[in-house]
């Protein structure tokens, strides 16, 4: 298993970790990937990595969803964080065909920061076929 | 791993695949078996898929949500349909014993469509378990 | 694989059962967790477990999301719930390692009911990394 160091800079911050996952991925396997997130703020996503408008849409329109001020009883003030990273979800699986990354033409794999500025790690692993 | 070919006929559409989906996994298996769309304006679901009207509310409910007219930068007049893809997510991870897909009674898998009509793909990939 | 059983006590319930999966999970094994619900009105989310204003934060912001009664046609008055299962989803996949779940320190897996009260079910599948 490999562990990413994943450096936010902003508040809610959307980062495109196609390169560094496929790095992870254990050469000339069969199989599947999980790339998980430990953190309760944050999430992995898969999406159109081409138009940073994507992504920009994206961050804007999950905040209309959940305000940063809304109906929480949280006192830290990061309920929206929460409630975003439990709907995109802190997981993404894809299949791998000799090493490589079975993404679509247009995915890219996102970390989505959604109480930054932190460091966070994302974990890597690679499930071989047998 | 098996490769569905999927058409979709309207722009917004949920196809049951699960008939599909079992007959991709391997006979005789014990491990699990992911689903995952390559598309950035699919999803894959898995809901009830004895009464075609929760297909309905599934649709018009996104649709509220995140409508094709909205606050969006992405000029490809689509965003609503990479927002819904992200939400709903690209793959689902289903146990199986004995080639079998452990869903519930009333689970079915759906292959969602957010900006049809077009020609789909689906990776259906088994991993026995060691 | 092990079954879980839970039984809800309310029709919208948010139940920890982190420390049930950590038992279910085969010992000395490094791969991943499958946690799944072959339920269509409940999830498995996972996030933070030590406030349980969390919980329901969740709770009250994805019922305004999705009221008991909206804009409906399934016929049995608990669409709101199969759209929470959908968004939410029916699994998680946590790395595993020497047998322990790599989870975050904050991170509690969840199993969300939004239909109860009821008897239901979880699959928890370890998957070994060869």
């Amino acid at each position: 298993m490999t562990t990413l160091e994943v450096r936010t800079r902003q508040r809610i911050e959307t980062i495109d970790i196609t390169g560094l996952v496929q790095e992870a991925v254990e050469p000339d396997t069969d199989g599947i990937c999980v790339v998980y997130t430990p953190h309760t703020t944050t999430a992995i996503a898969i999406n159109e990595g081409a138009d940073p408008d994507v992504a920009h849409d994206i961050e804007r329109n999950l905040a209309a969803l959940f305000p940063k001020k809304g109906d929480y009883r949280h006192v830290e003030g990061n309920s929206d964080a929460h409630l975003k990273s439990i709907l995109i979800g802190p997981s993404e699986t894809i299949p791998v065909e000799g090493g490589k990354l079975l993404l679509g033409q247009w995915q890219s794999i996102y970390f989505c920061e959604f109480d930054g500025p932190r460091r966070r790690r994302v974990f890597v692993r690679t499930q071989a076929e047998t």
